[in-house]
């Protein structure tokens, strides 16, 4: 969804402003899809991202079935971080002419297999060549039973946690891009941190448990990494946040690709990117409900990283002594 | 929707074949835009396309403006294909660093002014930076009121229509290309066939007239030229046509840049593509009223050019003593 260099733009103010007061539109620009709502009642997710190879994705990393995968699971991420159900999808592809057949059905295999793992249908396309590199559009519609959780609605005194370990897809880019073997990297490890970064696993599940659960507040993917995702939950809710450093959950694995590679697992869980967990607010009172519930309804055991608080106390990281800590700000297109 | 070099590879009919039966799904790809069915009875039309610089514009011809009308022009002739209303659009853009912000602003008030038109709103999207050159995916969702009119249910001994004069896309394009400012050429011309080109009108209003009609047994869009898109309604339908070539119409303002540029306009008006007329069969004892009919109501007389036939009998176009003429078949992705 719009995002990026662009969003500052007069004229995406003014369309922004204008989507928010179309009829039909519940949500227009400014949160992870589009909230339409075709007839009373009945509402319709959409979301689309664009993927461009040497920006978004490396050949020299991602095969075809990792660029298939994933264009698939970003949108299917996007639906999650509202509690919806996705269900169809329209993929674009274009490729230069020197693509070879395999490559193509490679890609489309990945994305047809991801899309039947959550009973999307791929529905239509484009197809086209292209002057340089593989390009990428996927437009995933999906629905919601009830509300879809927003960004926007966020209150002071929440609880601010995430759905599992952070850190996974930038140690899994730090150990492609330096083409590292090391005989002292596990190779369990090597795996997954790779896997966190080339076939993320959208959060489907726990998004809808979260939206159907009561007491969940507000919702996002971590795509854009904690600090900024943080930051797009805080900005459209009108507050700020507080969050205890020491408690966000870093990949075990990530942290020893770290330590083998010299890296920052901590800078790598906080503005990394793309580790597609759901970052979710929810009242105080309802946690030890929601924690255990969705625990039990989908195997992963949130984590309580912080609080929701007042707009001029801004966005905090902070040690266990109360000190602020110094993060960089993620990425908002960290090229793969 | 899904076409061009990839149309045939096995995947895509293993995946076009599961869309075919999957729930809620009417129409999945082969057709201009997918049908798909929220809840019984309400119907939501969905098209995507993918526009890249060097295959599907030249920015030496097109002007942000143009480029940011087109994209969305496009995509509302294939909602129009069917006889739907668009209503919600997703625009992604990609472009170089280098890129002016006025160029950006450009783009996206050229879409909007011409979402406004139709009553579309601009819900969402995505932008990122391009390693080179601009890049546009636009998805356009729509409704039906009554059922969509599809590719696939022409009828043997229907007529063949179309809404308008082709050839003026491929004129402006081929004026365009040749930089002539010739001071033979008029420049109302001129003005004429490069809008045509850059510009082009969606017929919406005439699509869903003519669904809406009775009468009128399939439908697409001219974007591939009529060649082309005249074998894709036989090829669904299973049928064949015969066209008489002396009743295509051919724009009058592409006949006098034919002349003055050495071109065959001919040519253009049935190969050329990108002239975004609906073409449209209906059964013969309904086309009186059909004529009049879309007359009355949006101004454009449509034009009986031929009639469905068996399927054995191919798609010929003949001249006035019957003969076979033989005419290129359109580019399936023309440049422009």
């Amino acid at each position: 969804m719009t995002k990026g260099p662009v969003r500052e733009l007069a004229i995406i103010r003014a369309i922004r402003q204008r989507a928010g007061r179309a009829p039909r539109v519940r949500v227009g620009i400014g949160d992870d899809c589009a909230v339409l709502e075709p007839r009373p009642g009945a509402l319709l997710l959409a979301t689309t991202d664009l993927l461009i190879e040497d920006i978004h994705f490396r050949r020299a990393y991602a095969s075809p079935t990792d660029i298939g995968w994933k264009a698939l699971a970003v949108n299917l991420s996007d639906i999650a971080s509202m509690g919806g159900e996705p269900r169809w999808a329209l993929v674009a592809l274009a490729c230069p002419p020197s693509t070879r057949t395999e490559e193509v059905e490679a890609f489309y295999e990945a994305a047809w297999a991801l899309a039947d793992r959550h009973e999307v249908t791929v529905v239509g396309g484009d197809t086209s060549s292209s002057p340089a590199g593989w390009i990428i559009n996927l437009t995933l519609l999906g629905e919601t039973t009830g509300a879809p959780l927003l960004r926007s609605t966020a209150r002071v005194g929440d609880i601010v946690a995430v759905t599992g370990p952070l850190g996974g897809s930038a140690a899994g880019l730090a150990l492609l891009s330096s083409g590292a073997t090391a005989a002292r990297l596990d190779s369990g490890d090597m795996d997954e941190v790779r896997r966190a970064h080339l076939r993320p696993e959208p959060r489907v599940r726990e998004g809808r448990w979260l939206a159907g659960a009561g007491g969940v507040t507000a919702m996002i993917d971590l795509s854009d990494g904690l600090v900024t995702d943080l930051g797009h939950v805080c900005e459209e809710s009108l507050v700020g946040a507080r969050v205890d450093a020491d408690r966000v959950p870093v990949s075990s694995a990530a942290r020893r690709v770290a330590a083998a590679l010299d890296g920052d697992a901590r800078a790598w869980a906080t503005g990394g990117g793309e580790d597609y967990e759901l970052l979710f607010t929810c009242e105080p009172r309802a946690w030890d409900r929601i924690r255990h519930g969705l625990e039990n309804a989908t195997g992963r055991l949130p984590q309580a990283i912080g609080e929701i608080a007042d707009r001029a106390a801004g966005v905090t990281f902070v040690d266990a002594a109360g000190r602020p800590v110094a993060l960089a700000r993620g990425f908002e297109h960290f090229a793969t």
